[in-house]
């Protein structure tokens, strides 16, 4: 499912669980996709993150952004792009853009729409809170 | 995406977002398991509910159960299957099951694991609260 | 907070974050507040369950069951009322009311509204997934 | 429940709801605590935002960012500050600090902890989705 907009693409239909009564999907959700495109990248670069926790290496969020251009709505397909731009030392960020790929309401007619951008920010960390060199399977994803 | 064992198979990818400290998909999570089910099964037999909700049919819940027989955890592929047995009068129920279907640690070996069973009731109401018949759309449905 | 409705009283002000597009409360959020009822009765009755998680007393949800009366919305001020009927063996249940004390748009004339009601079943269990007999903090707790 | 450190404080008890597996408060969680201080910071102010929408005030997000200083885990007792530092045109700003005001294991010794900080960027919007000029309820708020 990697496409040429980044390292990685997730697929989302959007439940009525996620949709407020402004009929926008509420924003901290924006969170869990970028966290369900990161889990996906990591998994299909053949380091799943489950493993890398059985390793000892957590991945903490240090700082997460989002900037909010348009709503997405209640059974859109979002597409979910990660991309890995580079390490600052220890400390990395991935950025995020979604996009809605079909509207609920049917195919959408022309190009498709930037909902959502964003970044997160991580360090690797050892379980008891020790900040560790960067894994060498993150070495293989940066540079997108 | 139709299964054998329910007249919907929604699939999902367990993420970090959802798994407590015990290490187990947190239980009120299935509920949205149910629901992205509910909004698929629609979905695929042509009458989505975004377009129900339009024409004026909203499905709220009246009751929901679950019993959890096994946790489900963290990177886990889960499906999660809908049927449709029958009406009860206004009152229709759809019945759940949460399969894991492969671990977040790679392929289980053996059979599928039956992780959730459930069921929520619903009726078909008018946008000022009245009780509807029935929409057209769910008499095709039942009877799985 | 214990009030005489049940062993212990739990208030949550809705937020924007559990309000669906039907304007109602979403239906799993009712099992969170469930949740922090639950902690809130253990925490008073001196055995916070963050304290028995570090004596190895893991407490997993069994089933869980809501009947929907009345939605709750955005700004709603609840109350939920949590009991404990009795053990049966090693299972126990815990009993619940949601009620709304207060509207989001001020207070409510008349008597409150009974929401939600439900109920959840648990075990003890040690952190490796064996059963074991309820925690005497337990048994203080049960018959109301 | 306004104190010295901003517009307005709100308090929440952790729920097991909101923990991953990491045992920390999962990051998107953040940005549902700062709409509970939102609404909390209108409300005592005398403009409840559900009385907004009513009149045809919506106030969606267009910016979020969180800056996570330290995990917040089970039980911890957390106070939110918000501040209304000024207008930007439309365009206005709201910035919170999370605080850990008491450990789910008991009192903290020593100062309260800085957990995470952040701000959320928002514009006043009609229902169908123009840009209105802000709404005097944030004049009396602004400049704190």
């Amino acid at each position: 499912m990697s496409e040429g907009n980044g390292v990685y693409r997730h697929m989302i239909r959007v439940p009525y669980a996620h949709v407020d009564q402004m009929r926008f999907v509420y924003y901290a959700n924006y969170l869990v996709y970028f966290e369900m495109a990161r889990t996906g990248m990591l998994r299909e670069a053949g380091t799943p993150y489950s493993t890398l926790e059985e390793k000892g290496v957590l991945l903490p969020v240090m700082a997460a952004h989002c900037e909010y251009r348009q709503p997405a709505h209640y059974e859109d397909l979002l597409a979910v792009d990660v991309n890995f731009p580079a390490f600052k030392g220890v400390r990395f960020r991935l950025d995020y853009k979604v996009w809605r790929v079909e509207s609920g309401a049917g195919p959408t007619p022309g190009e498709d729409a930037l909902l959502v951008e964003g970044y997160t920010e991580h360090v690797c960390m050892s379980p008891d809170g020790k900040v560790l060199r960067p894994d060498p399977a993150f070495k293989q994803l940066a540079g997108h």
